[in-house]
């Protein structure tokens, strides 16, 4: 499938394959001199710069601190990103019913709702290691095959990612019929929570895939620093911020949602490769045009701050975009302001395979009611063009629902089941 | 080759393969009984009871600590356990001889001693993540294969253990010329390390193995608390403490040792697969009965705080010893006091294979001056019989030489080339 087989939203802006190929080939031997930047008009940056809100001193979790975990909905979603996480897709066994579901949502639910606040498992074995909370967090997420078991409606966006042209997925990494998103500021809390619930969902799912983030410590990254990736850019600059109204009707409001979906929200996951190599050997202006973001402070190319406004309309004095118009931040941004999602990504860094010397990228994780409408136009204008596909690929991809949250005398997917 | 191959220290103590088969099939069904503890007579004990140490509060690290990188010693043997660990081995290409050894060397000691000072590697391509050192070490050590390209002079006990009957090394996790040890308080920091070395001795070397292993996070687990392990154990208590007399002589003390590695020390690496499933079938006495150490405190079964001395003649009502004979801490402490190690281990937990609920276990890293002396006869030891050989397997391997640190004018191994 292309991407022209479900319409474009900016046909004015539609950029040839062709064209894809060339700027992607002149990327390869400087990303500045393919866009035409003049860089010496730029104003000048200090390394020592960064945004405002870096610098606010918060006094580091001691471990107790504990995240709400009954409530409208659930937690892991509008929660500042804990520093670890382990995504976990299971698939259903055969013989996992309709009643089978609802038995093992109730355990997951219970199991999730003690270890969040510190407490053991009910049939916790290692009960010293649940004294932690550390932010724990437990966000459930229904798979199209777990929505047709349980013999739900489907919300119309719940199904694989169209395909596109830059993806190279790897099936190891793909899809799933239940997800886990299990994140602490603790990689110990991370890993005993992760096994007691991988316990008492044995009986019902097999595994599919794991993988494994990680961001800053709490101690080091404090909360409102914007966290960099392995490429050593500041990467969620622009985001949806809890509390707001943007963020309610854009992660949480979502009226075309079949009714148990109200609450809840839909998630994307792509496991994106960084190529460090070949980003290494690109010379820092040209790493800085293929954002728009300069790497010190992460300030759009016509500013200083991080948070200052980029001007798309600035020009060089010979007449070029100081933003390139390829460049991801503005391929990203759209002009409709409905197309906007919550990233809540981490770096991810394994054993790299023989020969190689990283095996490493972000697993980019977002939240949007609307998967169809709101993600899918980005990423499909950023497979059309965004310098930065010369540096990255996906190598896997997955959706989910993310019910809402359930009461203390109920169970998440009691809407569903 | 079989452990009786080089005379055992405690012959009055050694007990036949078939006692340890009866004794291993006796804990499977409850280690308690097998060992014929008398539970109830045990002094009461509070879950809520820990060890002095564990309450002392010290402020967390903001990411700006370092560790010093030149001196006598080099840095991670006698620092305090960062949070985050890459161990890496390194094999050497066919054309690395002495003089591109050294060359080698000297940029790796470079990039060391600037990225541990949370000062950019020259080459770096990243320099927004070298800032935050978060006491970032780089430890380097020489295997067999890299002394003989360097013409010098092999310790006797540089050369992979003698083989034991617990042994199920998988060739995944063995060996190897040169090994990087990069442990900081960040998995961020750990990461670009790992990275800008590997960068700069990717010409010379080809990456044989990569673990990584973690601890609580530095704001959680504070200074003088001793870690947990997966098997939910306080892992770690009676060990040498740096900058004692027993750790001087015992780690960095070898007058036997070559005259290049005076001022280092041998380390060892057991990758050790924990079967947390076996392990949760088994009943809390039964646990505690096989360390000989209590969970919740981690302390001797004889005793009530973590540093109590155990006290191994005490018997139960029925004359069965508190401290079961079997047990981990009995068959690990030996009468020749020589006869200590340095533990510096680190958790792992990754991926699962498919149909399991996790993979798990002990990157088990160990520091003395005599490996031979020290480390073997300990693991012959055990071996032959411990209690917790049932839940526990070593899967990996590796010995090598940790030279001794240098001076600014110098590089790591200057002593050997
Ligand atoms: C490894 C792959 C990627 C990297 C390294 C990356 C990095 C970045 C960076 C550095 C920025 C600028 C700072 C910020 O606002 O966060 C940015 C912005 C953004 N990215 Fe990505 N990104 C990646 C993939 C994606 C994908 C797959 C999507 C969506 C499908 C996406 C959507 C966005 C959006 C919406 C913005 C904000 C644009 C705006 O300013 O309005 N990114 N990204
Ligand atoms: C996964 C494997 C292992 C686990 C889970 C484990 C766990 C423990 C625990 C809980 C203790 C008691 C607390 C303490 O003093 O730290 C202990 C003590 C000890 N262990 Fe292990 N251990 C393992 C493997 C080994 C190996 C392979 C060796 C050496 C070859 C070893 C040597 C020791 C020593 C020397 C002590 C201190 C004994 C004493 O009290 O004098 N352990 N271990």
């Amino acid at each position: 499938m292309t991407s022209a087989a479900t319409g474009d939203p900016h046909p004015g802006r539609r950029l040839s394959r062709r064209h894809l190929l060339l700027a992607g080939a002149a990327a390869g031997i400087g990303a500045a001199s393919a866009v035409g930047i003049d860089l010496s008009t730029r104003p000048a940056r200090s390394a020592h710069q960064a945004a405002g809100a870096a610098t606010a001193a918060v006094p580091a979790t001691d471990g107790t601190e504990t995240v709400t975990f009954y409530g409208a909905h659930q937690a892991g979603v509008d929660t500042r990103p804990q520093a670890s996480v382990t995504l976990l897709a299971l698939d259903l066994n055969a013989g996992t019913d309709a009643g089978a579901l609802r038995r093992m949502m109730r355990v997951l639910t219970q199991d999730a709702a003690r270890l969040t606040q510190g407490t053991a498992a009910l049939a916790d074995s290692e009960p010293e290691l649940a004294v932690t909370p550390a932010r724990l967090t437990v966000t459930f997420g229904f798979g199209p095959g777990l929505v047709a078991r349980a013999g739900g409606e489907r919300p119309s966006w719940l199904r694989p990612l169209p395909a596109f042209g830059i993806d190279r997925l790897e099936p190891a990494w793909n899809d799933g019929d239940l997800l886990l998103q299990i994140a602490a500021d603790d990689p110990v809390t991370v890993a005993h929570a992760t096994r007691m619930l991988l316990k008492d969902s044995r009986s019902f799912t097999t595994v599919r895939w794991r993988q494994t983030g990680f961001r800053r410590t709490p101690a080091v990254e404090k909360p409102g620093t914007t966290m960099r990736n392995l490429f050593g850019q500041v990467d969620g600059t622009v985001n949806l911020v809890a509390g707001t109204a943007d963020f309610d009707s854009l992660v949480w409001g979502a009226a075309e949602n079949p009714a148990w979906l109200h609450g809840g929200t839909g998630f994307v996951l792509r496991r994106i490769r960084m190529n460090l190599d070949k980003w290494d050997g690109l010379d820092r202006a040209g790493r800085e045009a293929s954002v728009g973001r300069t790497l010190a402070a992460g300030a759009p190319l016509t500013g200083t701050h991080e948070s200052d406004e980029p001007d798309f309309a600035a020009t060089t004095t010979i007449g070029f975009p100081v933003i390139p118009e390829f460049s991801h931040m503005r391929r990203a941004r759209s002009e409709n302001t409905a197309e906007r999602i919550l990233r809540r990504g981490y770096n991810y860094d394994d054993a790299p395979a023989s020969g190689s010397v990283s095996d490493s990228g972000l697993l980019f994780v977002t939240f949007q009611a609307d998967v169809d409408a709101q993600f899918v136009p980005i990423q499909r204008r950023l497979d059309e063009l965004d310098l930065l596909n010369q540096w990255t690929t996906p190598i896997g991809s997955a959706v989910f629902a993310i019910p809402p949250g359930c009461t203390a005398d109920g169970y998440i997917g009691d809407t569903l089941f």
